[in-house]
């Protein structure tokens, strides 16, 4: 039976630090699929296509990982994907809490279901997508940050943003 | 004097965790007073009169227990019902750290009243009411994460929704 | 070469924690830039405008501190005033978590800007610019919490406020 | 039926962090014990008959307050005295994570028995039993530190103490 | 090419948290590797042969898991092992940080080697060998914390310890 | 005045972490004193000379770096030498909160005497001298550790030491 992991999140966008941690699940898996949230509560930059479209262009030098849009209960779609293991990047301890919670809970709805945890890449601890939103946002070099079709898409992004959107400010 | 204890919360459902501190509670003190918050920053998906309902009916076997609404300040709100003591559960250092600040400021205001934390069950340490939200969002199993009552509640909510409030996703 | 400090926040309001560590610079460094950020994601109490003055006033008698609005990049704006230190304050876990991830960030940014730490007084762990604005709209006890003109301002303030802005509630 | 709690701890000496929740312990139950802990794996400072006495001089003013040496299992001495809650101070996360894991094995051997947690003072938030003797030991200032009579027993244990064991250092 | 896991720790002596461990890993992985550290800086309760014995009888239903003494470098032993992950459990926060760091400096000697974290399950958060060893000193009940045959051990070396090894105390 | 900083610690030996904060420090202050404790509780692997000499030989290229053995109180031996300023390297909460904790006694000691807090580079955020000692007794490989100097002088030490020394374990 082939051993195959979910790695899922929202991806908006993908960053190197997610790039690393792809990269160590597709060496330790047969198969790993991304899983990337349709619909997520705040609003996306990418839309779920867009996102979906990054990571494949990221990934496609690993023959054993895909990306694909999900909805709906993270471990049913682990399930009907034949999927037992999901994977989890940590890099802090805020991270930790909020993810021991959350595979506490999807153990309770799936037992057969486990969560794995990866720890990132000491030089992408600092990374998140909200803080590569915000670079690109401030015309901040990317360099090192986000694979080159995701710098290339976030510079195109920006370009087209009405000056509103561009007003926010790094905290 | 009577040994009276506020719980304050929001209750947005109440789970089996906030059931379990109550319990425990209602075995220490006299009377345990529920202040369910009447208005949050973020929009409830119950209001307040239906979430001290839900609280009512789950602690209907508990006779020193009654839930209210309140707003204001929670040190006014305590020193109004005689009580020097307010019960916070406790589930994790995120909560924690929270908490500590939420505690020193109320003492700040009210140095008579005092802040004492429950540990929540190992059992309900993954429980919040967002995720039992999210859970019952997505048609998922809330056997033994909520009490009956609220079960029902949540099922009715949920069925009455329009399709774009189905739309978020576990993260 | 002058040893100039940066200290940025977005101050709405500036509290007693915020003066006692502009204080504490204010004896380090040859000069300390408070750097107020104009625009924040979340609509803020107090405009740019009205959180710079309040900070001038507050710090009139420190002769080598000077409060002005930012936008852009933080490091941007230090090398622009030939910093090579930022300034933050730290009261908790979770502030340090994010701080770190910010100051690796920064770093990566800009090697030749340094993010130095200082320990806010034990008595200013419970304050945050979120509290006392809470505690002012609830009409609680503001002494002791911020300096006098943030005290008369967030007075003034709440005075004007329609009453469905005076309806959220102490968590 | 009185309202009995235990404050178990090692009290190796006591601080002033230790005398403030003793007496907001004792403004909330009708009698506190505090449980010295007879033999600790690291050699104490002071005898558990010094440290009891010392407790109980502290304490002489809190007429529902005693001190008793105690050993074996803390949940064997609640019960024995009629006790249904143990009390522990919280100064910081660390502190925290350490006394969940005790709670919970203490509700594991006794869920009858009940642990509550108070906040220790602002003030007393970077006092430790160790830090309290380093200063002692080093001839530092022991005021706002100590009870009285903890200053008198420090000063005069440190005079007695052979150079050799006055070599160590503050970290 | 077999999927081979090591699990090092020390066991001194496993819990029942240790075998939730094992038996998610031996569902995940073709063969799981236990290894057990032969010295440790502080004295055992159990020599390395009855912490590997002890081991071996716990998983004897579980037929891809053994159990072996290691001394050296851990991520030596893996790779004389052909294992290509180091598989730990976690409980709480400061489990965290410093696997976190151990994780990070196995990755600088071998990254080849990749540290996978499992989550214990929440029946097992206040469950550690000193604990296990402290409630058996005590004549505690062990049950439900190890496996049968550790609770024999235990209570068969504590029968035989002389009094003065059974005078510390549970904290 | 010149603005003079103190980097206190046991330095037991110098890792690579520590040289990062002591060249980060000496392009802020005009001078860093390194200060060595002489004494420490653990019997040290190196001799206060010896961890003096390995600093010095370390830092030969910045001017404006001394190392110094030291014992008593560290706020003393901070105004003994003029210095307003103690500088402290940070990595992880488990650091944070212990430093917190000297921080806010030494301030307590000499509120005149500030405690800086420089972020670790993120290469080094595993690194401490307990686990380079245990990388060097298991001739593991010390390069991009430690300075030079400090991996003869480890590889010297380990050659000379007697078996039962080396019987240790990485954990």
């Amino acid at each position: 039976m082939p051993n195959i992991a979910i790695y899922p999140g929202s991806f908006d966008p993908a960053t190197n630090g997610h790039a690393d941690v792809i990269a160590r699940a597709s060496r330790l898996f047969d198969r790993v699929i991304i899983a990337v949230g349709r619909n997520s509560q705040k609003q996306p930059l990418f839309s779920v296509e867009e996102r979906v479209a990054l990571l494949q262009e990221t990934c496609q030098n690993m023959t054993n990982v895909t990306a694909e849009p999900f909805d709906g209960m993270l471990v049913d779609f682990a399930r009907g994907n034949g999927a037992k293991v999901i994977i989890k990047g940590l890099r802090a301890v805020s991270d930790f809490e909020y993810e021991f919670q959350m595979a506490l809970a999807n153990r309770h709805l799936a037992p057969d279901v486990e969560t794995l945890f990866l720890m990132t890449s000491a030089h992408h601890l600092y990374l998140s997508s909200s803080i590569v939103k915000e670079i690109a946002r401030l015309n901040g070099d990317l360099t090192a940050l986000v694979p080159d079709a995701v710098a290339v898409a976030l510079r195109a992004k920006f370009a087209l943003q009405p000056d509103e959107l561009r007003s926010e400010r790094l905290p």
